[in-house]
């Protein structure tokens, strides 16, 4: 049986095509026209571009383009315009510069307050690694831990995080590692030897700015070095090629194929499926976007993306105290995408998205294989019997799934959207990979802390996802309502046996936040349209369990920075370019209220703008505390929470309904016969093998 | 392509085959047994059986046994005993008996309170409802209502609840629908024209005791007739043979293989995979049930069931007030069962159990099909790259998925155990089928229901299921602890910069109920034995977002007689026998409070064992709130809930890290070609079609 194509095939079309649309992703030519573009008006100036990238068009020509579209009229193209955020090689300062690549014009360049910092590019970051492992300080602390010869030393650059409001150098932290002792494999563990030293360098100056020793006890610092020389363990390791054990040889092949292709189809960047049509954006930062997202021809969402997500760990210790990252924001979530590969990231019927981000030269980096669709059997959609008559009635349930996997550092999150035939949308996130480990004397337990090997820390810390919501139910003007069911005084005249409940709804007014409770529901509404049915306005609700807020204290840093993840809803009046909930510039971030030409979403929120039947954006803050497990090392299970957007009286009545019925002729099932593990395929060509 | 087996053949040998064991399920053969052996004690009597079912043997005889089957012995065959519920046809009068089946004797015959009721067994039911249909009253309302002669009629008998103390009667109340008016079709929406009277009936005397008028506005109680004839309205079907509009063409097919055949082994109830081992039980109330759980050698949980649900409605309105039904207790999940078809419920290589229940002559009820067990693909399991070398380290989740589905009236439960390949349980819950329905006036709405079409309301109400965790970690001797996630107080010596946070533990000493919070993670531990790695006792924690509670007062009968419903965790001493939460007999009960015999999880739990260290059972109450949506009607796209019980620092490290790597040659992907829907099967012997 020959597989039909390589699985390392990818996919280039879909970047290298002509830009069709003002919502198409950036094209590596387009890339290079706006390095071309800032360089030029910067003779003789070395440039170290942070990012180059689209700048969506002002919701306002945006709107009326792509309602015009739903109508079946071809409207007049919108100018692509790029944003840059560059530095000359060398010097301080930061530029923040847009272009308009179609009459090919610098429109602005801002120099930016020298406390701002753009996020961590990868160039940058290599250089600093390079420059630590070769540092001698550096170099002499690991000669007093006298690691073997074999030893593969690595150095994790973090941001450097705040611990004060004056502190404007741009600096970066070094988390040191040895891979496992005695090996060189490239699929060790790099994590499982955590060193107890930790530099920090000036990133401008190259100059080591401290060196930390880290805690291997519940001491809040440690100032000297705490030991001499390593001790070793024995090692934890993830790869099949390391492990001790045998792996498991009774997983049988489990295949997913559809023979007559899939279901969807694909325009460029526009996807049609199962009444669904969307348009896939990707930029650097937020990774994959939707954009334009309808059902059945009513308009739903305008764009719907993972704004930011903030990470930071439970130890009070130092330099602990100051760990914490915005994975998108600090880094990148489309920086960090995964190169996907057929037969590894998912089953089936695959279709890749293609996409490219910049280097530092203002060259097109390639992200091959970044964002990956496919549809799923998701077990049954509906099913009634009727017990009078026998007669079942039965659908299953098919998701289309749009997957992106990124990886920063230790960790990989796996993030996708999954689309259902009746009208949901249900975004899942999944963090998996390898824990932040950090050094820990042998036989010492800290209480904001996991052991997870001998000699090896993982600290209590919250993943706090943030997820735009920017909808258009029916059109812009729309409402954010908390609806909880209450139930009704037990009283003679109006509840007389203490069973009745009702929900009170509450409709924000003002933009601000909302709480969640185990008795709310948060929905979207419209307030101008009427559902015929329910005699209520149509409203999609989002389903997403209460979850524990960020833990750091609000006048902490770590508050003060994130203030989105403080509250699990927010809402804002919709402006252009208010995309990113912690501030556009998030690396060693001062608070808004320190420097208010960083706004963040509470600087919006506070607006307080009119949200009922506003043009509005909802911002999800999900958060997931994590306290290690044993279990979670040396390679973390996915761990799975998901947001879902559901209908809630937007149709008249269940909008899968014409989906077809589930039969063994669509299906092929085949049985297993009694007593054993045989089994056989559908497909004639396969011999069951008993 | 030929089907190797037809649909609709089942698996007759799990019930025929002698009983290995003695946590096999009742056989067909024992079933005729018990009722012989109840007959002959009976003589002149005419024996109503409202259930034979296996008694399990003492926990102090069982887990020596399972212990010693662990250690490979094989332990001396235990009794198999049966009880029976049984009346005498035409007394009055409720008798539990319990027999022994290989000695055949009976042990014990009680009479029970004349207060008590068994359940509503299918017999009792049928011939109600038959009364019902036939009774003058019934058929002068019908005359008044003028429904056109093609209608047909449908009486849904519901528990008859309770609204005093002193009611002792037997009652069943009435509910009665019109099949949409103008078509006979076996899967026409039965629901869809609910009609204005609700007569109530004594089942041992047969009398009608009240008629009821629906209220069809607000009004708390309806006294006479609320209007002459029906009006009509445009009927909401779902089954595809009566829509309106056309089925979807644009679903192209899906199938799962398995060309080696399931990683699964079965052998009699016995089922070992992927390092897991339990046996599969199934009784007439409870249902699928799983016993013996263990994970690579190491001892899980003795027996994990769906203990009890309880469905009360919102509104205050007579006759609804009563509304609710205990589904498992009133009914039975195992009686409920539905004959899963191949290819219907389930995509891939299948395998069903079939099982026995009995009717009221004590013969024996086939419930074929009862249960299915398939593997499917859930994802990926746990994923690295290692960005520094390339190296990507990726495997995908296997689970193990047992299914059960059950049909209560107009409702639908599909009740799933998953089991993943890294010593993760996880029970599902998903709720389909019809809204049960109520009339109401046209162009009227209630603040406790959704219209959810012309003249037709669907009341909020709850579903509260008890899902009863009887563990054995590491050995019978367990706790339960409160895990909470709380800052650090922000202060210079302990946590300077407010960033620190630890957890606190509190372990119930006592037996008693713990509730739920964003911050929280309940964990069963054994307090003896501690994980190496992480110095902590070994544990698996219970991953459930809190939910709301029974809305009902606690001082109403819903609140007193479903007490269960009212915390989401309970923690008791194991006694035998403590297996319903809401008392042994569930129908129309009295609160145990007011009738001791019928002891209930609150009197159990208000022992004040103690619970620390001990053989402890804990009962979990999951609540969904439904408050229905108009997407819900005519049918309702499946409600998903999870509950998850995973390893927390019980094993040493990712128990998943012998899983094969997830890679082309296993998976035989295929890519989808830029820009259309076409694509291939990896199976040469269908050719994709473009």
């Amino acid at each position: 049986m020959a597989l039909q194509v390589p699985p390392s095939s990818f996919d280039r079309a879909s970047h290298t095509q002509p830009v069709a649309h003002p919502l198409d992703p950036i094209t590596a030519q387009e890339i290079q026209k706006a390095a071309r573009l800032f360089k030029n008006a910067n003779p003789g100036k070395s440039l170290h571009f942070k990012r180059i990238a689209l700048i969506e068009p002002p919701k306002a020509q945006l709107r009326p383009y792509l309602q015009a579209e739903l109508r079946g009229e071809k409207p007049t193209p919108l100018p692509r315009r790029v944003g840059a955020l560059y530095l000359f090689r060398g010097e301080q300062g930061t530029f923040a510069a847009e272009g308009n690549l179609s009459s090919e014009i610098v429109e602005s360049v801002k120099k930016l307050d020298s406390r701002i910092h753009g996020q961590a590019d990868i160039d940058e970051v290599i250089g600093m690694r390079d420059l630590c492992m070769q540092h001698p300080a550096v170099k002499k602390e690991l000669e007093r831990l006298q690691l073997p010869a074999t030893a593969r030393v690595q150095c994790d650059t973090w941001p450097y995080g705040r611990d004060s409001g004056t502190e404007s150098r741009r600096l970066i932290q070094c988390y040191m590692y040895a891979c496992n002792l005695d090996n060189d494999h490239a699929g060790s563990n790099v994590y499982d030897f955590p060193l107890d030293f930790s530099p920090v360098f000036d990133m401008h100056t190259k100059d080591l700015v401290t060196m930390y020793y880290l805690p291997l006890g519940a001491e809040l610092e440690s100032i000297t070095p705490p030991r001499e020389a390593h001790v070793p363990h024995e090692p934890r390791e993830f790869h099949p090629d390391l492990l001790n054990t045998p792996i498991r040889s009774d997983l049988k092949p489990l295949h997913v194929s559809q023979p007559q292709g899939a279901s969807f189809t694909v325009a460029g960047h526009l996807v049609s499926w199962q009444k669904w049509r969307f348009r896939l954006g990707f930029n650097w930062r937020e990774g994959m976007v939707l954009h334009n997202v309808t059902y059945d021809g009513r308009e739903l969402f305008h764009r719907l993306s993972l704004a930011e997500m903030f990470v930071p760990y439970g130890s009070p210790q130092s330099p602990y105290h100051r760990k914490s990252v915005f994975d998108v924001g600090d880094i990148g979530a489309g920086v960090c995408a995964n190169d996907l590969k057929l037969g590894c990231d998912c089953l089936g019927l695959i279709k890749y998205f293609s996409f490219v981000t910049n280097n530092s030269n203002g060259d097109p980096v390639e992200k091959p294989n970044a964002v990956c669709m496919h549809e799923q059997d998701n077990g049954i959609g509906w099913k009634h019997t009727n017990s009078r008559t026998g007669e079942v009635s039965i659908t299953r349930s098919r998701i289309l799934v749009l997957q992106t996997i990124i990886t920063v550092g230790n960790y990989d999150y796996i993030f996708s959207w999954h689309l259902d035939q009746a009208a949901g949308l249900h975004y899942n996130i999944q963090a998996t990979g390898i824990l932040s480990t950090a050094p820990i004397a042998h036989g010492v337990q800290v209480p904001w802390g996991t052991n997870v090997n001998e000699g090896v820390v993982a600290h209590f810390h919250q993943h706090i996802f943030c997820l735009r919501i920017d909808p258009c139910l029916d059109g812009d003007n729309n409402s954010f309502m908390e609806e909880d069911s209450v139930p009704l005084p037990m009283d003679a005249t109006t509840n007389p046996f203490g069973v009745g409940y009702v929900t009170t709804k509450r409709t924000l007014t003002r933009s601000g936040t909302s709480s969640a409770a185990p008795n709310r529901v948060h929905k979207i509404t419209n307030p101008a349209t009427i559902n015929r049915t329910s005699g209520q306005p149509v409203a999609y609700a989002i389903h997403s369990p209460p979850k524990q807020m960020l833990l750091a204290h609000p006048d902490s840093f770590h508050g003060r920075r994130a203030k989105y993840a403080r509250h699990p809803f927010w809402v804002t009046r919709h402006r252009d370019g208010e995309l990113h909930p912690a501030g556009e510039y998030t690396y060693q971030s001062l608070p808004s209220t320190d420097l208010p030409d960083n706004e963040d979403l509470a600087a919006w929120a506070a607006r307080d703008d009119p949200v009922d039947g506003e043009d509005i954006v909802v911002w999800h803050s999900i958060s997931l505390t994590h306290n290690p497990r044993t279990e979670d090392y040396p390679v973390m299970p996915c761990d799975t929470m998901t947001v879902s957007l559901k209908p809630s009286g937007f149709f008249e009545s269940n909008p899968a309904l014409d989906v077809p019925q589930s039969t063994q002729e669509r299906n092929r099932s085949v049985l297993v016969v009694d007593g054993g593990s045989a089994g056989g395929e559908c497909c004639a060509a396969e011999k069951p093998k008993l």
